[in-house]
């Protein structure tokens, strides 16, 4: 595969790139931003992939979270995906969790969102080859966090290819698609309605289920109004507790869903998952 | 006057504000940005201007250049004002360096711009009074600063008033529009053809004329696509050389105009202007 390059950009003495390719998984070009630090001039580096959520692109947190500044510290790569397909072939929906844009990072089997919406083969497969083969990653370094629905991407993609990723974490994270009601809407409409196929893409089902070789670190904003609709971050406390299974999940008083929460954390997240890659 | 908030998000301990107010100066509602560090709970503390430049509004820099996370380690109130006056009866133009979002920092004299366009009385009295009475601001310690044409605001305001400011800097500023041909297009436009009026809120004219009190510190990416024909830095090199005007004036390898040469370089500055105000 090959990368075109959308932009660059000099950013605490390594570069902001973003670049397009082609990819099988969605039969569509996909974006991604990526930020190489200094060291990563002189040799291969860990790498951290975060996930952005419902409504955004690879620019969100790569404009708003600031990790460059700590990657160019740590000399950690930091890859950046589009949450979904997108195009005029594409299928779309209205409401903002579902279709373009919306971040499930899931493999769709239902129509018309079969066609394209393969997030997990995207990321695991067609992104996770491609930046093996073309940037200075450590292979065995790669950890995984992410934003919102892209947390729930990370919690379920790591959990599900506990080999591609060696740390976790996330930030204000959904955990339970299967128990709201916008999230079973839109289990339905991309895996229909066999709840054992929304139990593989659920984080508190998987962590029941599968759970995750290591301890992972959520944060997650006492003053979120999406917190006790949508997120629901005590049912994966319950769920860790009842698996057994080690996470450090911290609220963080006065903060909200914003980018200036994920801003005020991205550092101790990339320490955390750089102590973890070594 | 009375503030009205627009939009509040804990970011690093402290509190990232966006207000509304109603301005005299340029008799229309004026937006604008401030950083609460954790440390202004506690009594007031030194703070920092952020002019943006043309194109923008005060939510570049509060959303890209990071000043958050310096501001509470330094315990720094920083402010970003909107760029120009908003509106549907206010005068406009299409092209980039006119009209609204055009960050022109003087008060027009000529129609139709001057029922509204009145932004150096609007820093400098209406927002500077306001953030006086209203934020935990230590009058005598207030430096400004800016990016591109939010620059050349900070040199020019400075020089004008040096009794409001006590720190200098700019990100890849604008320093001599009288000697570039958009620049000539607007200060026409705003003050008429009276060369003597430009000279008044042009750098390198009023280093020369007025000079500042003390040093400045001034970062310049050498790639940066408009340094050559829009921004003209060895103009103000040679025009300070000329003056005797101390000024610390840095080329940045391989940084461009965005915000991610201003996040870069962002901490320095702010630690810049920190050891100054005290």
């Amino acid at each position: 595969m090959s990368l075109t390059l959308v932009a660059s950009n000099r950013a605490f003495g390594g570069t902001q790139f973003v670049y397009r390719h082609a990819s099988s998984a969605t039969s569509t070009d996909m974006q991604f931003a990526t930020y190489l630090p200094p060291q990563a001039e002189h040799g291969p580096c860990p790498a951290l992939i975060f996930l952005s959520g419902l409504t955004c692109s690879e620019e969100n947190a790569t404009v708003k979270a600031g990790y460059q500044r700590v990657a160019a510290e740590l000399g950690m790569i930091v890859i950046a995906p589009d949450t979904s397909p997108r195009g005029e072939d594409v299928a779309n929906d209205e409401r903002y969790f579902l279709g373009q844009a919306a971040s499930f990072y899931l493999d769709a089997t239902q129509k018309p969102w079969a066609t394209h919406f393969q997030m997990e083969r995207y990321i695991t497969q067609d992104l996770y080859d491609l930046v093996l083969e073309k940037l200075p990653v450590q292979a065995d370094k790669i950890g995984i966090t992410g934003h919102s629905m892209g947390g729930h991407g990370a919690l379920t993609l790591a959990m599900r290819h506990p080999e591609l990723f060696a740390s976790l974490s996330a930030f204000a994270p959904v955990v339970a698609p299967s128990q709201v009601e916008w999230g079973q809407v839109a289990f339905s409409a991309y895996l229909g309605d066999d709840q054992a196929a929304w139990a593989e893409h659920d984080a508190c089902a998987l962590v029941q289920s599968r759970g995750w070789k290591a301890d992972m670190l959520i944060d997650q904003g006492d003053a979120d109004a999406f917190l006790e609709t949508n997120l629901r971050t005590p049912l994966f406390e319950a769920a860790c507790q009842a698996a057994g299974q080690a996470a450090t999940i911290r609220y963080q008083p006065g903060y909200d869903h914003s980018y200036y929460f994920v801003a005020s954390f991205i550092e101790e997240h990339m320490r955390w998952h750089a102590a973890r890659l070594g």
